[in-house]
């Protein structure tokens, strides 16, 4: 009996806060942020802004990110080193975990839930697990055949889901876009010809157009999901290192792009800009100056503010774009190395991780105050539960 | 202990399926489904298409509608005698319940998710009540001067949630539009004039512009949101009664418009038609010729697909729109009186109730084929969790 109580409180100081695990709750307001040097994950809750308890033994959590269950109770952690977690926001505990490559760069959920599917750097290609089990369900190598006339696996990039339980994703090495057909039992694959070495993608919020930057020559490569017998055509032909002035500190992400109005918010590639292109024809509308790099660039629910994030060394400030007048109407400092932010699903708040503070600030979008802060140590990507009901995230 | 286990077995048989009570799980994938003969509502579950139990004693569900706690635990259910009942979908019980006036028509959850308020009719006005407790915060009695000169409380319709923490909704009596600000104590109100007898409204997925349907004269009446200092403007100005050609059997709700694309599909009043307006300047672009008088126009949440339902004696189908050819691409038999449909988050399938067919059927929205039934006494609104994380539903 002491041995079971002493285990007791060796998991709560270790592990967990107070809060009590296995308490009957919704999951709707709950969420994971990545603590990435310490291989952990906290558990957080979104309507009194508290964290309920630390998740630890998830490996390589640099450059991670989750996806959610359709229940809302499970995230999937992508791991870079290949470590795909379950973990059991309600229990606060890992339910499965695989290493199902040596490097891997995020992944998606089918439209389902049925399916996880990771995308790997090394040795390429893209697995497939049982959402339930993790069991592998389907491996897809990816491969292609290269300037010595060898075939090889291409790393993959930009791995989404799409509607009609499909995955995309992109080949680096290849050069190419896949849409992986999960609906029948087939795993059917189209290949489609795109740019040069595809580095990241996104998909619209509608799941119709699939996105792919381009490291290895200026513009942007784009799959009309619902036409995709008309092939990738070039979008934004200036966008990339083309157009560099400095020097890139960090490549903005794909997922950072912000959709809002029949617009797309851009992350300019080395200057200091915001770009808005009008998602009609993805022609360049307008030019935002901002005060570093932007690497996140994300839209409120509503569509009224887009917050921008910045690559060092001007990451310790956001700042808030008024997303109709496109003027600056706020630089907030959450502290050191600022870069992940998540809106809770109706935008009334948002939160902010600062890496080298170890906090999480949350604003209210309305006054753009701080409402809350928590400890967290080194924290990065912010996930909330709400994903679960979103295509493409 | 006897009579324990006869309170526990009549408790099975009378409001619960075999499903375990207060099992630990998320709420992302569950449901309530509206039984309005029987006064009842069944917790449901979308991942393996059951129904968990039914939860009983909620009078008359005539016309009811659900809001959703942001923890997606709770469901808010607004009858048509007042009653305002607080649902625990976990332990499927009433938490609270609360007779609030003589007759309501629907309500809506404040963006932070702490206030609840409901729209009457009789005697008029909005109250606001304490999400957790039930108990009144604010009583908006929504007075004017009616033709006598005296001062009258109006009915009020259209109630829904803004940006902002706003509520918003429009007065039968009045012809007004109202916003009731929940951010400050001061819950400051501001009056706009509307058309002749706004009926109904619905706010756009962002969360900016305000629609309420006229029932005194032709056109909608709008409030932009962004811009409310600019009052209320007249759209579409040939709808409604003045372009009726056939007896109208059901006014159309207007929270049955699809918003896909920069496009509202919006169900024509007395025509076998779905109207098409331009968002931009809401013009009218298409109308697509349908097999009765629409009620709900639905867009998947991947805005492919437009799902229509219709008004007596037209109401055993469902008509299946493809959004970008505008062509029907299916007609669905679901059963007899069949009006309400919800799709599932990521739009993978749609349920649909057929009120004197006593069951609710699922469909793939790939394939259209029904994929599971489920029996339910005379069923109406089905409502998932997932609208927790939505403004303005």
């Amino acid at each position: 009996m002491l041995a079971l109580v002493m285990v007791m409180l060796l998991g709560l100081s270790a592990c967990q806060s107070p809060a009590t695990v296995n308490e009957l709750r919704g999951t709707g307001d709950l969420g994971l942020v990545i603590e990435r040097a310490s291989g952990s994950v906290l558990v957080v809750e979104t309507t009194g802004n508290s964290v309920l308890g630390r998740v630890e033994g998830l490996g390589d959590l640099s450059h991670a990110s989750v996806v959610y269950s359709r229940d809302g109770r499970y995230g999937y952690v992508f791991g870079r080193d290949g470590g795909l977690t379950k973990v059991d926001l309600l229990t606060r505990s890992i339910t499965e975990r695989v290493m199902q490559s040596g490097n891997s760069i995020g992944g998606a959920i089918s439209q389902d839930g049925r399916y996880v599917a990771v995308s790997n750097y090394e040795p390429g290609g893209v697995k497939v697990f049982d959402s339930e089990t993790l069991a592998l369900v389907a491996d897809v190598p990816a491969t292609y055949t290269n300037a010595e006339g060898e075939t090889a696996q291409s790393k993959t990039v930009g791995l989404v889901d799409a509607p009609g339980n499909q995955f995309v994703f992109s080949l680096f090495d290849a050069g190419e876009i896949w849409t992986l057909d999960m609906a029948a039992d087939s795993h059917e694959i189209t290949r489609y010809d795109a740019g040069d070495a595809p580095y990241d993608g996104l998909i619209t919020p509608d799941g119709r157009y699939y996105i792919a930057g381009l490291f290895g020559e200026d513009g942007l490569s784009m799959l009309d999901l619902w036409e995709p017998q008309a092939g990738v055509t070039d979008i934004l032909p200036g966008y990339g290192k083309g157009e560099q002035k400095l020097p890139v500190y960090k490549m903005p992400h794909l997922e950072g792009w912000a959709i809002a109005d029949g617009r797309a918010f851009v992350p300019a590639v080395g200057h200091h800009q915001v770009l808005v292109a009008d998602m009609n024809d993805w022609s360049l509308m307008d030019r935002i100056d901002v005060q570093g790099q932007p690497v996140f660039v994300m839209a409120s629910p509503d569509n009224r503010q887009i917050w921008v994030s910045f690559a060092h060394p001007d990451n310790d400030v956001i700042q808030v774009i008024d997303a109709r007048t496109r003027k600056i109407i706020h630089t907030l400092e959450p502290g050191k190395a600022v870069l992940h932010m998540e809106f809770t699903p109706r935008g009334e708040r948002v939160w902010v991780s600062a890496r080298d503070s170890n906090r999480v600030t949350v604003y209210d979008t309305r006054t753009l105050d701080p409402v809350a802060t928590l400890s967290a140590e080194n924290p990065s990507g912010i996930f909330f539960t709400s994903r679960a009901h979103s295509l493409g995230l």
